[in-house]
Formats: C-alpha cells, sequence, structure tokens
C-alpha cells in the first residue's frame, strides 16, 4: 500500500509544535505581548515556544527539569528564551512556570490541554487532507493528545470518512487504556524511549475530541519502535526521533489495518544520537 | 547567505549514480538489452545500476572486492544483481568484470569516465539551474569527476556565468593537484571517511570538462566532514553520507567565498552508521 509521510521533523525548531505555539502567542492581547510568556517542557514544545516568542519579538522563559539533555537546553537558549531550572523536577515544573507567570505577568503557553494549541496542531491535518486527497487513514503519535486532537478535528471536519489512529509506546499506554475505557487513565511514569509520549494522562480537552473523532488507539513496543528509528535512517534517509516513529512502528508491526492510502506524521526529529549508538 | 541543497541521498537508491546507470542502460540497443550489463564498484554505482537494470528488466552483474561493506553487498543482491565477490580485490575488479563482459557478452558500465555517464549526471546541473535561476554557484563533490563535470557541462550550457566547485577529502586531493597542474595527477589509496571520493585519478573525459568549467577545486579535513555529517543530521535532519557532505563542509569551512546563492550537491545519504557513532 501507499505510504506518505507528514514530514514534521523538518519542520522549524524540528517539530509539529511550532504551530500551537505560534497560534497562541498570535492570539495573545498587545499589552499581553510585552509581558511575555512561560511554558514548562523539557521536550519539543520549550523549543516551539522559544521560537515562536523570538519570531513574534516576545520575551519567553522556559521551565525545564534539571535533569533535562544538555542539547535541548541548549537548543532553547539559542532561540533567544530565558531558561529556569534550578530546583526543577518533573513533578515541580508546572508549579515554577505558574509561580512566575503569577511575579511577572507573562502568560502561561500550556503543552497540550487548550484550544488554541489543537487548532495549531490541527493544521498538520488540513495540509495533509489538502496534498493528498484520496488519504483513506492518518496515523499519529499520541502523548498528551494535543497533537492527534488537531489532526482529528480538522481530517474529519474537510473530509468525514478519513480514519485517524493514535498510537503510543506499549509502556506509556494510558491513552490506549483511555481510549478503552471511556475515561481518562492516569499513570505512573512509563519507560520509553518515545520521550515524547511519556505524559501521564490524555488532556480532558484533548480526550473529549479523540473519543469522537478518532478511530483506533494502538501501542508499539520500543524495541520495534527503535528499529523503525533506524530503518527511517537508511531507507527515507531522514532523522526521526522515536516518538516520531510510532506511527511507522505501528504499521510494520501491523498494529494498524489499513489497505488503502496512509499518511504517516512524523512528528519531530530532535533525535538523540547517543539512543541511536547505544 | 542563502544555501539550498540538492538532496541526491533522497534519489533512489540513496545517491545520483542511479541518473548516470538509467541513461547509460536506456541507449543500449535492443539486443544487449539482453545479454545484459556488468559493473565494478564497492559503492553508489553499484547500486544504481543494479536499480537501473532492475527497472528495465536487464540482468546485471556487480563485481564487488570481497572486502566490502556487508549492507551495500546486501542493498546490490536487494535489487536483483548477481554479485561476484570471490577473489575480487581494488585492484582486480576491473579485470574480473571485463573477463565477464567477454564471456558473457554483457555491456560494462565505466563508473565515471563515459559520456553517457556524464550525460546522466549533468541532469542534476539542469534541474538545479531550472528549480533556482538565481543561483550563483554549485558545490559539487568530487571522486573520479563523473558528477561534477556533467553539473558543470549542463550547468554553464544553460547559464554560462554560474561557478561550479569541486570539493575533496583532504587526504584525496588528486582532482585538486590535477586541477592546479593542469594534467591528471594519480594518488595512492587514500585513508578517508569519504568512501565515494577515494578514487585515484579523475577519468580523462571529466578531467577536460572539469579544466574548461570548474571554477576551483578545494578540499576539507575528515575531521570537518564528519562534524558536517553531524550537524546536518541535528539541523536538516537529513542523512548524508561523508562523501556527500563535502559541499557544505567546504562552506563551513570557509573554502569557498562566495557571496550569493549557493546551491551544494548533497550527492548520496548511504552512510555506514557504525562510522557516525565511533
Amino acid at each position: 500500500m501507499e505510504i506518505r509521510l507528514k514530514c514534521e521533523n523538518l519542520q522549524r525548531a524540528g517539530s509539529f509544535k511550532i504551530r500551537g505555539a505560534m497560534n497562541a502567542l498570535l492570539q495573545l492581547p498587545p499589552q499581553q505581548r510585552k509581558r511575555g510568556v512561560v511554558a514548562f517542557s523539557s521536550g519539543n514544545h520549550a523549543q516551539g515556544v522559544a521560537l515562536a516568542a523570538k519570531i513574534l519579538g516576545m520575551p519567553a522563559t522556559i521551565v525545564m527539569p534539571e535533569n533535562s539533555l544538555k542539547t535541548k537546553v541548549e537548543a532553547t537558549k539559542a532561540y533567544g528564551a530565558e531558561v529556569v531550572q534550578g530546583g526543577v523536577t518533573a513533578a515541580t515544573r508546572d508549579t515554577v512556570a505558574r509561580e512566575i507567570a503569577e511575579r511577572t505577568g507573562a502568560a502561561v503557553i500550556p503543552p497540550f490541554d487548550d484550544e488554541r494549541i489543537i487548532a495549531g496542531a490541527g493544521t498538520v491535518g488540513l495540509e495533509i487532507v489538502d496534498e493528498w486527497p484520496e488519504v483513506a487513514a492518518i496515523v499519529v503519535p499520541l502523548g498528551g493528545g494535543g497533537l492527534i486532537s488537531g489532526i482529528a478535528m480538522a481530517s474529519t471536519s474537510v473530509k468525514a470518512n478519513v480514519q485517524v489512529y493514535g498510537v503510543e509506546p506499549a509502556a506509556g499506554n494510558d491513552g490506549e487504556q483511555s481510549f478503552r475505557s471511556g475515561r481518562i487513565v492516569t499513570i505512573d511514569p512509563p519507560n520509553t524511549i518515545a520521550d515524547g509520549a511519556r505524559t501521564l494522562a490524555i488532556g480532558e480537552r484533548n480526550f473529549a475530541i479523540i473519543r469522537e473523532r478518532v478511530k483506533d488507539v494502538v501501542s508499539v513496543d520500543d524495541d520495534v519502535l527503535l528499529d523503525t528509528v533506524k530503518l527511517a535512517m537508511y531507507r527515507t534517509k531522514l532523522v526521526i526521533e522515536p516518538t516520531g516513529a510510532l506511527g511507522l512502528a505501528a504499521l510494520f508491526a501491523g498494529k494498524i489495518k489499513v489497505r488503502e492510502g496512509v499518511a504517516v506524521v512524523v512528528s519531530g526529529g530532535n533525535l538523540d544520537f547517543s539512543l541511536l549508538c547505544r
């Protein structure tokens, strides 16, 4: 069957995240623009918000856990953001960000449970249907649900019969459990190489859309995922981070049964090369 | 300045080689097509000829040295070619290929010193000028000279003032020496990670064109080249083999002084990942 890749790894700042960040920032009132924005993220959302703020000339503060990858911290700083790390852990970064917002008047930009973020991510779905009207299915990595809820909302609105699938790492399949049970399931911090899908629970706004517009949610093991990253590099000559390879991995593992044209969303390419070499 | 990449790493079989191979095979008379083709190569030419022959339904035999990378041998076989390796070394593969041609009636497809190969590679230059009429310079990896001679011939024919530069690994700079001295210089087998540019001397047909139509030939050290491969993966999310990164490396090292739009030819993406991890 025909598989086409939607290459958000080639997107600015290396992932789809700039779409939601830019949309959220563009909607801030003029007086808020001067006070800037604050976000908490150890991953691609940090770089997306930092670059969007730079493009729009707004100050940005990003709260990142102390143990964040140095390359991601450096990249975020390179986009001109102030990075706050002192004493920050994954559990406290949300609180620290909100404290900064209260003190400075900066607007908090959430990573996924936000209508502006969902709408921005949804442009991925619009572009897929626009560029490939015959597309039968769209396969999307699932973390907090920002990307898939936007894509499902947008693509099924312009093409009702397109089937949207979500893919998670098996070790962190809270989304699969939530989809099956019909309520948001929260898990313990999962151990998976798909660092963009380590969220503990889907957002409320995201889940409401997923329940209504997503066909199915499946999961793949980390070993299949790592093989897929390697195969993608050998065969497509594209650098894809593990989370970005979830869709391709699900197809290779036979987890999604489709027979016609499939668009696979490659959500990002910010790969930690030490992982690949290991 | 603006730099655009001509991504032959995304080409079928992972490099520009299929262009020349396809052009050469298409010009064989019908009775020759049945007898097939033979080529000697341990690299991308092998895969280019094998895939072109497969597409055209012709038998292909590829002579590869016994110590060729297993991944390249497997890829060549996967395209349906017969691979001959027994007792073959880099020094004898030419002779072995010619013996096979005499015995079987197969046509020898040379890697670069051939007008059909040069013309096929030249389509890269036509596409660059067609897609980007304002291009001021084209930077091209230089091995045996097939790619750069084709690009120089084609691009300067349609845009007289475009400047074509060749780039070699410093350890194997026979082309730079030849360009400076005005005669073909032959070197000992060089020790460089740019395996596609380990040729000992430029071809005669290629050199005649290079002398006339290439602006300059420069060289870069292997350490710069390896850094460039890594940087390209981090920033462009593209897998580029060392030979394919020669042009970018020359720009980063300040070896080519241009101030306007530069097209950099990324000749291939068949990277040996163990090299990268090392």
